[in-house]
Formats: C-alpha cells, structure tokens, sequence
C-alpha cells in the first residue's frame, strides 16, 4: 500500500516538518499594520523557495498589498484540485497578555499534550504547512506530486483581501481548476472531522463622532456641552433589543430560516454550548434569546463593537469633554444578507439618531463578503469525509461556521469552481489572541489527513 | 504716586517678564505622566531661583510626587498674604492637533491680537508670573515687597494634588496668613474682570468591565459570547436621562437649589452661551433642561465619561471580541455633595446593572475634593473688586465657576483662611486642550491688576 508508505514517511519526517513550521512562525507577517510590509513579503519568498523545492513552478506574485504565492505542479488526468491557504496572522496585542513572544514558537507539553505556541500557529501557517507536508511526503513515496496541483497563499486574510478579488479576475484562467482544498477551519469540539459547508459573511465599518471642535475643559463646559461619548455610548447601546435582535432597520430582511434537516443534523451533534463558553470563562449564550448557541455562532448574523476609543486613555486623569469619540464596527452574515446593504443601513440607522452639534465622519469601509453555502452533491465531499473518518476514527461531520472566509464564496462566484472546507483547528487555539497555540497532534494527524484525502480525490 | 510708578515699571518691563515666562513655558511639566517627573522638579527649581532673585527666602519641598514650591517674603504689620498657583501643566495630546510644539511656546499676532501660544501658557504659568511680575516692579520702585508674603507653589494641580493634603497638614502653622490669594481663573466673558466665589468640586474613578478570560474571534463567538464594550455602552448610556438629569441614586440629595439673590445677579450678567458655545463649535446646551447655562457650568453638578477604550483601535481591522472595556468617568460636584458618597454610590449603580458573566475592576480613586463657596463679607472682597475695576475699567463681578480649584477648599478648611480668586484668563485660551494660549493684554493687565490689589491690601 503506497498511501501505508506515505503515512510512515509522514510519521518519520515529523521533526523535520515541524522545524520547516517554526521557521514560517517566526516572520512576523502581520498583514494589518503597515510596519511589518516587509516580513509579509519574506513569509512569501519562504513558502515560493520552499515549493520549488518541492518542484513546483512557484512564485512570490505582486500585488498593491502583500504578495500572493501561486505554484502549479504535477500532472495527470485526475481531477485538478487548487489548495488555499493564507500566510499572514493578526496583530499580537496585547503583548503582555502573552506567556512567550509571539514570533519565537516553541513546543509546549501541556496538560492536554504538546502544543505549538506562537502568532499563526493554527491561523493559518501551521493549518496550510499540513498541506505542503502531506506534498512532501507523497512526493518522498512516489517521486511525484499527488496529481494535478495548484497552490494559492495569500497574504491579506486577515485584513480584508483588498487584493484578492483583483488578483483572481486577472489570473482567472490559471487559477481555476476542478475543485479548491481550504485549510482554514477547525475540528468539530475537538475530536470530529469536519468539512464545513456555510461559511458567514463579513463587513465592517469604522467612524468617528464629532461635537465640539476641540477638547473642552470639563469644568468650564462640563454640563453644558455636548460629550461625544455619551452619544456614541447612546447610539451604540440601542444596537441590540433586549433580546439580543440587531435594531438596524432591514437587518434581518434576507436572513432565512435555517432547514429543519439541517436543524435536525446540528441538534444531533449535541453542541456543549457550557464547555464551549466555560473554555473562555463565559457560562451564558448572549445572544438572540429564542435561537439555539450552535443557530447564533453558524446561521444567525450578528452585530459587534470591535473597538470603542475617545477622550483621556493614558496614566492618570484627564478632565476633558472629547471633542470626538470612535468605534468599530462589523457585522458577521448569513444567508443572502448584502454588505453592500448592510453597511448603508447601519449608517442611515446611526445617523438618525444623532442630537444637534453632533456629526458622524465614516471611514472608508472594508469590502464586505456575503455568507457561503457549499454545494454537497459533489462526491468528492463524500470521499473526502470518508479519508477524515478512516484518519481520526470518529465519523466526519459536515459542519457550519461563525468565522468569514470568503474565498470560498469568490473561488465559486469568480472561479466557478466549488470549495471543500477541511481543517484541524482547536476551539482553544487563542486564533486572533494572544497565547494562540496548535495542537501537535492536529498538525501530525493533519498532515496524514491530507495523504489520505489526495489518495481518495487526486 | 508710587502705585503710579510701580505700573510705569511693569509696562517698561513687559518684554523682560515675557522672557521670563517662555522660560518657564518651555519646561514640560506634566504632572499626570511619570515620564515628566524629572521636568516638575526643574520648573520648580526654576522658580524657587525666580523668588530668590526677588529677595523672597525660597525652596523646593519635596514630596511622595512632585515638590512645592514655598517662599517667605516681605515684613510689615498690614495683612499678611498667602499667594497660590501651580506650575504643573496638562497632557499635551493629541499632539497632531497643535499648530506648534506644545513646550516650545511662541508670541503669536492673531485676528484678536497678540498670545502667548503653549502649554501652561494661561493654566497655570502664565497666571502665577502676574503676581510674580508684580511683586518684582514693586520691589523695584519700593525697594521692598509689598507687605508680608508667602508663595506657595503647587506642582500636582492637574494630577489630583495627591500631597497636598499631607503637606498642608504637616506645614500648617508656617503656611497660614490672613488671605489666600489664588491665581488660576478666568475673566468673566473676556472683558468683565470677575473675583470667583463658588467653585464646583470633583471625583473621579476609573474602571474595567471584564468579560471572557480573553479575546474572542467574533466568528467563532460573535452572536453567542458577551461583548463587554456592548454592555460598557449599555451602562454608561443610562448615566443621564433624556432631561440631562444623572440617574445615580442619591446623586442630587445634597444639592442646593441657587438663593434668589444669586439667581438675579448671574441674570443680571446676561451669559452670552451661544457665543461661549459657538467658540468650540456647539450650538445647543445639552444639559439639564430645565436650567440655565450658567446654572449648568456653575451651579449644578455633572457627570461626564472622560475617556473610553476596549477592542482594537489601531490601524486596519481586528475581528474581535474583547475581553475587557474601560472607561474613565468624573462627576463635578456642587453645594454639600461629598466625594465619598458619590463614588460609590456610582460604583454601585453600575454593579446593578452587570449581566451574568460580567465583572467590574474599579481601579483606585483619586481623592475627590467637594465644592467650594466663599465668605464675600470680609471687606479685602470689596477692596480686590475696586482695585480690578480700576485696571480694567469695567465693574468687577462675583461669579461661579464650573472648574474645581480644590485648594481653595483646603485653605479653609485645614488652614481655616479665606480664599479669593482672581484671574484673568479668557474663555478661548483651550486650557487642557491643543493650542493652549494666554492672551498678552491678560499677562500685561493681570500683572498690573495685582499691583493695584496689593497697594490696597498690603
């Protein structure tokens, strides 16, 4: 069995796989920040050289932004499988909530096993290495790749793609192939394989409220004078019903119901909503008050403040009415919710309520993307649960997710091409946190998912 | 008329006690950030060399914070004055809104005339060298200071005066004279010359409003997981009501209503509040409303949020949900109204309103101080409104002030001496605020408005 003889090489080459990993986690690829530009770059040029070494024709392609990293390589008459991945991680702070710099990932032995702790261990450097390791291996075996092969890195994941959609309609045409691999999600409460099949959506928008034209003394105005931050406090308080319903007109309009089979499958995986929440120190759903915790995280969308500032923040006191105050603000989305009607709606909702000497400044808003929702009838999905199931010995799930990756929505509305969603994340990997960490086990029995699933599609 | 000359030699020297000041201006005494502590120390110095110079036997006094300045001067059998003010400066920030380096201050001609542009340039530095420039024609002209002096010299003003208390206390006997004499207000209306005699107290306290053990990914908790910046909101929108009265229980019990006779004159001084709000680009009171203007700022108490923070505020976008929220708050206290009462009875007001899975940290309180309301029969009252009205040829008046001077409530009630403010600063000079400037005619008349007053109280 040469997939037994993949697996072994697997096996053996776990230490070499992991030291390729932690030269990766330790460019500091932060794609958000403007100052780290560069290691965006130099995470790029590491995966074109280390691809090309795997024989791929692979390159460090330009953008506005950050590189992307497009490699073809193998052949055959099988199917054409394209493999995503992102190569940039969140910012890190705050720093000093971190047990060990962020950038110098080490193995931890833990109570529940060894861990590989750093910035992008799980999101997404370690999840993308399971692929190019399984690669490794495969071609170790055989001499050569797993069929057909395309490999898309991308560099602006986690601050809005503002290159993708560009970068994907003027290179259409290499890009497309039969069926898109995306190794972003995780496992199903730590022990289910799972292939995700809806995706949410995800638009943002950032303002700045504004009152006096500059800081007031608040004794001299305080009482008088209007304070920013109670509008803004004012506005964003009524952002949500006492029942946890979004108060933005319109909000709801393209939110449908979710089917009762689908219902039935999800009330079937007995979600353990309390170790969920209990895992971050939370014990109660805060959310919409009638719908279940697996229907808020998955199919209902949502509102959140994700940053609030204004007046005095530093050491000491401050006795200032702010001549301006500024939040955050994004909307996770389902179904066939529009950002394009989201944001508008959000605006003309803030706006409405503001008292007189008050305006709102909007800054330029990130580019929305809609919710995603596989189509399953292909039976490469049936093929792919099976290779999970063999691997971790528990029956694949197909599952829903409350994060955005919308790639897979614009691999099918530019590429034409549908998308399998496969991961090996934890729900207690710290993704966007600090401490983020990625089991060892999950790279390891990743990597070999991986053999497995090339074994049954390519 | 030796008063006569004594004016002739402060407009002679105007140019030298101008030099003076930049001096001054230049150290960057910010009291609030340990950063400057270095910087207290030398505008304290610089000081203590200024009333040396003078014939005044001066010193730094150090304390737990930043030293005061104290100096004994003069002889005689007439009153003995205690004058005060602070050398200590705000928080430049945010420094992108200054039209010039904040600490390298600069005469600038404007549409209005000529200012001294800087921080501290009228709160408080420009303020405390009138009476300094003062002392020094006078010693010019008379060959002696005029009449027995203490100076006393603060550098904690704009930090909460965490030693002045202590201080006071252990230097009780040598610090207490016959009057206070405060230099750290304004005029009334820019024309008017004003002796302040109800002051508004303050208290502060800062919080953190704790949620999950860390930060969230709001896909894979947003909809499901509670957002302490939503519920920080939540709390601090019901601070007031849709009147502008403060919802904390009690928070009213111990205030006055105005006496008739104070009512009449403040409506008799016809407050121009759309020109006092049309200067920082407001229209509209947005208080309680159902008071005054004037009432507003000098004879009803506030509370105000004076800084706001949690999630991500930097640049780009973090999709998270934070695991903490931070607001600093400050209530500006009138009539009877005790610091210790209201503090907690906010801080209890706000715990009743935690949502499970909530929990507040109050961080230490700065001492409040409670409001201040002068004795105006002691006849030096009369004597100081005559002496101002001579200089500035308009009639002095008795009025209110929203700001909270907490040392005049200390002279009365550790040193049991009354305290009379006078100062001519004017309502545009963006105190705490960027581009913080004293008017010249207000450094050149206020210089000779206290030689006027010393000649008819020395």
């Amino acid at each position: 069995m040469t997939l037994d003889a993949v697996l072994a090489r697997i096996d053996d080459d776990l230490p070499q796989a992991l030291d390729r990993l932690m030269e990766l986690l330790r460019i500091p690829s932060i794609s958000t920040d403007p100052a780290y530009k560069p290691d965006c770059a130099r995470a790029a040029d590491w995966l074109v050289a280390d691809l090309q070494a795997l024989g791929f024709d692979a390159a460090s392609r330009p953008t506005p932004g950050h590189p992307m990293v497009v490699a073809h390589g193998g052949d055959g008459t099988g199917r054409h499988l394209l493999f995503y991945g992102h190569y940039d991680v969140q910012p890190v702070d705050p720093l000093t909530l971190w047990d060990r710099d962020p950038f110098d990932p080490q193995v931890e032995t833990t109570a529940k096993g060894r861990v590989i702790r750093g910035r992008g261990s799980s999101d997404d450097k370690g999840q993308l290495m399971t692929f190019l390791e399984a690669c490794r291996a495969w071609k170790a075996v055989h001499g050569t790749l797993p069929g057909k092969l395309t490999i898309f890195l991308e560099g602006e994941e986690e601050s809005g793609s503002p290159s993708l959609i560009p970068f994907m309609k003027e290179n259409a045409a290499e890009l497309t192939a039969d069926l898109a691999l995306i190794c972003d999600t995780g496992l199903f409460e730590d022990a289910v394989p799972a292939i995700t099949t809806m995706l949410r959506g995800l638009c943002k928008t950032e303002f700045t409220l504004k009152a006096a034209n500059r800081d007031l003394h608040s004794g001299m105005y305080g009482g008088l004078a209007r304070n920013p931050i109670h509008v803004l406090t004012r506005i964003l308080s009524g952002l949500h019903d006492d029942q946890g319903r979004v108060q933005v007109p319109g909000f709801y309009d393209d939110v449908a119901e979710l089917p009762d089979s689908l219902r039935q499958q999800w009330q079937s995986l007995a979600f353990d909503h309390a170790k969920y929440l209990g895992d971050v120190g939370l014990s109660v759903p805060s959310g919409e008050s009638d719908r279940t915790p697996l229907e808020m995280i998955w199919s209902r969308p949502t509102a959140e403040v994700n940053g609030i500032w204004g007046g005095y923040t530093g050491a000491g006191f401050k006795t200032v009415l702010p001549s301006e105050a500024n939040a955050k603000v994004s909307f996770r989305l389902v179904s066939a919710q529009d950002p394009q009607k989201i944001i508008p709606a959000f605006r003309a909702w803030a706006e409405s309520q503001l008292p007189d000497d008050c305006e709102i400044i909007w800054h330029d808003a990130v580019e929305g993307s809609p919710a995603s929702v596989m189509e399953i009838g292909d039976p490469a999905f049936e093929l792919a649960r099976q290779a999970l199931t063999d691997e971790w010995g528990r029956s694949a799930a197909f599952v829903g997710a409350g994060g955005s990756i919308p790639i897979a929505g614009y691999f099918k509305s530019i590429l034409g091409m549908d998308a399998m969603l496969i991961g090996f994340g934890r729900d207690d990997d710290n993704i966007h946190s600090p401490n983020e960490k990625y089991d060892l086990e999950c790279f390891h029995k990743g990597i070999r998912s991986w053999a497995r699933v090339l074994a049954r599609l390519a």
